[in-house]
């Protein structure tokens, strides 16, 4: 099997792919190959068109399948056996991995809302009251989560400009991007019983890559005072291949050092920050490199978060970080931080220049993590191009 | 059949329920008993667990079973056909109706809104400047709806009054209500092809009754910028019967003036304001009689916003109404406003007296709307105990 090729045996992420000619199915990406699991192993929950049957098997089982499968894929004895369910990427269809439950997204990144702070409120404090004491976050719409490579339609909506005496409606004039990790929910929990920090690995499943895509203008008119609506919930990407905490055993460092210290029910007790980093392409273009280290909140406190009021976890549930911004300009994970506010448009190399998106534009995202003994993990890509609103 | 019932052949309401000893199954509600559509119709859509298979075949579906069941429950010669499929309410346990898709929250009460604002922004202007444009909503957790009956735990979480120097965690101590109603989406759309006002009864195949119980202090700590989260996210109760739109034409109403009138997408083609009356019993007692009928944004309105920008919606989406009170005192939906934000206790006959909820209070919310010929249709009830915290 290809070494270095950020998809080897220390990786295998799962995913959901339509082989030409046949239904979905479930498989795990090894090198340019997906493996077929319906064929390759004798169970029935991978001929199902999600990864939701194998997720509610809970961690045992993830760990005792993945065991498998390395046996699977390095045993020479049984290289013939894998090859005959191994199938040429470039010949399947990946769709949306999992039937996404509850979605919840967080505002975990202290150089994010503390650029946004500034943007928005020049005269207060950056970060609000509230922010280093526990994780924000809100509910977004599940419903519209779509699969990597799906078109992204301009949203129309609402927007008054303060200068502007009442509002109008058509397409959004301020359609931007926020590059972020999202964490999988494979083992639900009861109604009543918060899962604290130490339950993460039991009940999270693994990690993909999401672009919230967010119409500014929209956001800025509806937000008061019950948060976004309408400016996210067009659409959330999300990347084909979720990668089981178990690869990222590497990746695991320490949050940044947190000040108050938190609440003790937020309180970690295994480091579960992530030295991930991404990278956001605009038509090919790297236009930033989001690194997740610094993040404040790790999503094992956002976990704990979550369920500190008794709310239940389903098996589905996706949650995400929030935008990813690091502390260099060249690493802000959205256009309203990387033009501040459109005040500084990028420069593409194609000679033209952005402050939000334009029609047709295409927007990927990508991470790596380090793997064990000096790999590298491939967390994949996110993809989407932006089509224009219907007239 | 019992006339002047409530629940006469003018209204038959559909939920799920469980009959002694068998499985959960679909019935309409038919005076005090339950017509098991499983064994009365021959059609396997009705011997599912939830609503939602029946729902998502559309309104033409709906109508024509409606039909079915009429004159099953009026023809006499059928009478011994309906009587073998019918069971006692007494003797059947009733369940959540239907699986939650997404949820979305509105705040459609002109009277709740400015309460609330003269509550927290007493030196601003009540309604904030986005209110009368846009039916302003968030998102709100699918998996935490409940079935009526089922015990509300008072939630856990941070909170911080103004005075206090930093947050401290524990349980609410702030534990309201809201009467609301519900409404739930039957038939899907596409993404990026907004459903106007007028696709309403397309999508909408009716209605029951919400309480979406809420942290006060909670909510109050965490929610500036992104929204309620965890005040909200532990339990939403929702009643047993779904009354479909169908049964609702004598009730349906023009809203109040909109003033400034609503851009086009939003206006009403025809009317969907509702002239549903609630109570809302606090331990037995009636607290409050909130009308539905002065509410400011119709439902045909909210859905229209919901979708104007291109977000799709699928079988099972439930969208509430918000808080609904009217103009008087003894018309509001919620305890902070019943005892404006605790300054007023509500003097109990039993002697006691209440700001937010103690430990063992059971709130049970009513409703019912004119019917044809001068009768009423019964929206039955939900309601919930509150349960204390587990230590």
């Amino acid at each position: 099997m290809p070494a270095g090729s950020g998809f080897g045996v220390e990786n295998l992420p799962y995913g959901v792919f339509r082989p030409t000619g046949a239904r979905p199915r479930v498989g795990v990406r090894i090198g340019d190959h997906v493996l077929d699991l319906a064929a390759a192993l004798d169970d029935p929950v991978f001929a199902e068109p999600s990864l939701n049957g194998f997720l509610a098997r809970g961690s045992t089982e993830w760990r005792r399948v993945r065991d498998e499968i390395v046996a699977l894929l390095t045993d020479p004895a049984r290289a013939a056996e894998g090859a005959t369910a191994l199938h040429p990427l470039a010949d399947v269809t990946l769709l949306l991995p999992f039937e996404v439950a509850d979605y919840v997204d967080f505002y975990a990144s202290e150089h994010h809302a503390t650029n946004l702070g500034r943007l928005f409120r020049p005269d207060s404090a950056a970060l609000l009251p509230n922010w280093k004491h526990l994780p924000v976050g809100y509910h977004g719409r599940a419903g519209t989560v779509v699969a990597s490579g799906t078109p992204v339609v301009r949203p129309a909506g609402q927007r008054k400009a303060p200068s502007d005496e009442s509002p109008v409606f058509g397409p959004s004039v301020r359609l931007d991007i926020e590059a972020e990790l999202g964490f999988v929910v494979g083992a639900g929990s009861a109604a009543g019983e918060p899962v604290g920090t130490a339950g993460f690995a039991q009940h999270v499943f693994g990690v993909c890559i999401v672009n919230d895509w967010s119409a500014r203008d929209i956001q800025a008119w509806e937000y008061v005072p019950l948060g976004p609506l309408l400016g996210k919930s067009f659409a959330t990407s999300i990347s084909p291949w979720i990668v089981p905490l178990d690869a990222l055993a590497a990746a695991r460092v320490a949050t940044p050092p947190q000040s108050p210290e938190p609440l003790p029910h937020l309180r970690e007790v295994t480091d579960w920050g992530l030295d991930i980093e991404l990278a956001v392409e605009l038509n090919g273009e790297t236009v930033s490199r989001p690194p997740y280290a610094p993040m404040y909140w790790s999503p094992a406190q956002m976990l704990a978060h979550m369920t500190s009021n008794g709310a239940r976890l389903r098996t589905g549930d996706l949650f995400a970080s929030g935008t990813i911004s690091g502390p260099e300009r060249d690493q802000r994970g959205s256009l309203i931080e990387l033009t501040w506010n459109g005040a500084e448009p990028l420069q593409l190399a194609d000679g033209s220049e952005r402050t939000f998106l334009a029609d047709g534009d295409v927007v990927t995202i990508r991470a790596t993590a380090p793997g064990p003994n000096g790999t590298r993990i491939d967390l994949g890509e996110v993809t989407g191009r932006v089509a224009p609103t219907p007239t």
